[in-house]
């Protein structure tokens, strides 16, 4: 009899077709003899309307209003999921974030769990019951409600299995796993039955849309068993764990594909200490997501620095970079920019890998703009129509198809 | 300096504009120097949206998840105002039922408040703070979300302006006072400055819509002023208050038509001692709201029944008593039944008023079926057809569209 923490993304839960499927689900594992433990988001769009109807009625948007706003719809999905499971015959109760013992900083729209004291949970398990618990929130202090942000839910997943010591965390979401790349680009893109927690870590910090790599880093430190897999297929998906000898073998695990970022690039800049810190310090006070970041050697005593962030919020940083960086420099902002990574833990003793990248690009009629690496990952800025082509490329080149 | 606790309907806070007028009008009352506790209720059709995803969803819906559900509509609507009075640079709070002190006992969908410990709401008034208390919700002993049925925001807002010693309760309404009758049947209708408990106890119980009637059986046990207004108008509404000398003057108040309930007679009912109760025992096991009953006097040993109960609940009712009342008996449901009543607390020494009805629905051609009376109330059932004729001769009659 193994202890499961399953948790339900926004579409698993998006209708009551979909809830009553997810009670079925569960009810089958009980059948089985597992003991299960529900994670719930919010029902599909229901936070993106949240944030609409905010959006209508305020500009100021306090924190600590905001929360109580949003959680509301993890409650509700909850609170229906709970409903569905009594329709199924299996005995249930849902909990809210606090009563679930999740305490929290205070720190309004991104609060962090400070500690799980799931007494209530255990009860519920120990009378026999499935506990459903509402994703993304918990307790501060001073006994506001807290919202752990965007895709907290696997992290309240993540945290609880580790606090009841579950055997798993079963992510469920609306893929069916972990892929050697985006199967919409590439058609022979396969399913990774496992990923170690590290190559899955690079693999979301490129781009790769699920889990979300802040639960992936939780589990990780408390070595929690994840399992990505469909709450639209049922079938088994990719099990996240620690990277294990049998892993040697295989130098590439994946090709990430992103278009999701800008390119904003820094000519002149005075090579002298304090001014490229200067310039990120500010960028990171005004909220800019900086990713990739690419100095090129200094000339003259003066450098160029390249650097990644997300679309949206491209025009601020170069505007914030026009006024920090001195006063001969230029700035560009470039949106066609796209980027594609291999992931691997293999390719820490493989120098040849990033070699063969460049060639298999090259071939391709590619042009490199930027390159960035990890021990686990390279990285390559390329126009973002080239996107598609370099990664059918590089994952034909690397056999990814092929386990 | 007055303190005044301030309760929004659902009509009140429907959208982003109508929420922004509750703001501007809080910041209007700050200025003139109150300290203002704000209620909400749940956003205009909110309530419904959650049950018809219930019933889409379970069929069991167990009390205690539908509790979590509901109350997730207040949260929502709590959080957009504090939102809305930030941006009107009003200073305030948001506090769940929880938060706010309001511990109830465990009967979920209908939990009725044991204790107001408004700690958190004083604190805040303190601190020059406008608290925004989510309406119609506490928590049980077992720490569960509880919430205080339809219509408990009312209940919420008078058992906090008795806790925290308010010098009012404001129930701000889609109707901008209390009417001698309901002003969409009589056109000269007019909006009474004043009446007793008593006398609008009487007019909720005969079907006057506003406001809900146990809101106002505890502000007349705690002698909380009422004041109900509209949040549309913003004009003085009607006051409630505790029967004062002046009214002895006035014998009838106001004129309440009601269609909303049906008519179930039961004729040979045996004229023995717990026949009749066994009946009533049986339909009160049932739910059904049994309103104005009447029993005939007993002939040869038989008498007959007749009562009121709402619409839906008739047909329910005619089995119960065709089960119930003996085997002789004959059952009969008229749905084309409606009541007109009079109220006021003059009436108590003015034996006249029941003959001057009684005249003038003769002198309209209206046949009266039944008559029910208290002490300062006298209702007739009639034709359905025929209320809202009895509604404007009796109006007429008593001199009501002059003060």
């Amino acid at each position: 009899m193994a202890l499961v923490v399953q948790k339900f993304g926004g579409t698993s839960v998006a209708d009551a077709d979909r809830i009553r499927e997810v009670a079925d689900h569960v009810a089958r594992c009980r059948r089985r003899g597992d003991q299960v433990v529900l994670v719930v988001s919010a029902m599909g769009k229901e936070t993106d309307e949240l944030l609409r109807i905010a959006n209508e009625v305020s500009k100021s948007q306090p924190g600590r209003e905001m929360d109580l706003l949003i959680t509301a719809g993890e409650r509700k999905a909850c609170a229906l999921v709970a409903m569905a499971l009594n329709d199924a015959n299996v005995p249930s109760a849902s909990f809210t974030g606090s009563q679930a013992g999740f305490n929290t900083d205070s720190n309004h729209r991104n609060a962090k769990i400070v500690e799980v004291n799931p007494t209530r949970i255990r009860e519920a398990i120990d009378n026999g019951m499935v506990p459903i618990v509402a994703g993304s929130q918990g307790v501060s202090p001073e006994k506001d409600v807290t919202f752990l942000g965007r895709g907290g839910s696997d992290t309240t997943a993540v945290a609880l299995a580790h606090a009841l010591e579950a055997d798993a965390c079963e992510l469920y979401t609306d893929v069916s796993g972990v892929f050697t790349t985006d199967p919409r680009v590439v058609s022979d893109a396969r399913k990774m039955p496992t990923i170690s927690f590290d190559e899955l870590l690079e693999m979301t910090a490129v781009g790769c849309p699920k889990p979300v790599m802040r639960s992936v880093e939780v589990a990780q430190r408390f070595r929690v068993p994840l399992h990505v897999r469909s709450a639209f297929t049922w079938e088994p998906g990719t099990w996240v764990v620690e990277e294990d000898p049998t892993m040697e073998e295989a130098i590439v695990k994946a090709v990430v594909p992103d278009t999701s970022e800008a390119k904003v690039t820094v000519i002149g800049v005075p090579d002298q200490p304090g001014i490229a810190a200067g310039m990120f310090r500010s960028l990171a006070d005004a909220g800019v997501n900086v990713d990739m970041i690419v100095q090129n050697v200094s000339l003259e005593g003066r450098t160029d620095i390249s650097f990644t962030c997300p679309h949206d919020e491209a025009e601020e940083a170069a505007k914030i970079c026009e006024t920090t960086s001195g006063e001969d420099c230029e700035v560009h902002t470039d949106t066609e920019v796209g980027r594609v990574s291999l992931v691997g833990a293999g390719m820490k003793s493989n120098p040849g890998v990033a070699a063969k990248m460049f060639e298999t690009l090259a071939a391709a009629n590619i042009n490199i703009e930027m390159i960035s690496t990890s021990a686990i990952r390279i990285s390559c800025v390329v126009r973002s129509a080239d996107v598609d082509n370099a990664t059918q490329a590089l994952h034909d080149a690397f056999d990814l198809a092929t386990a």
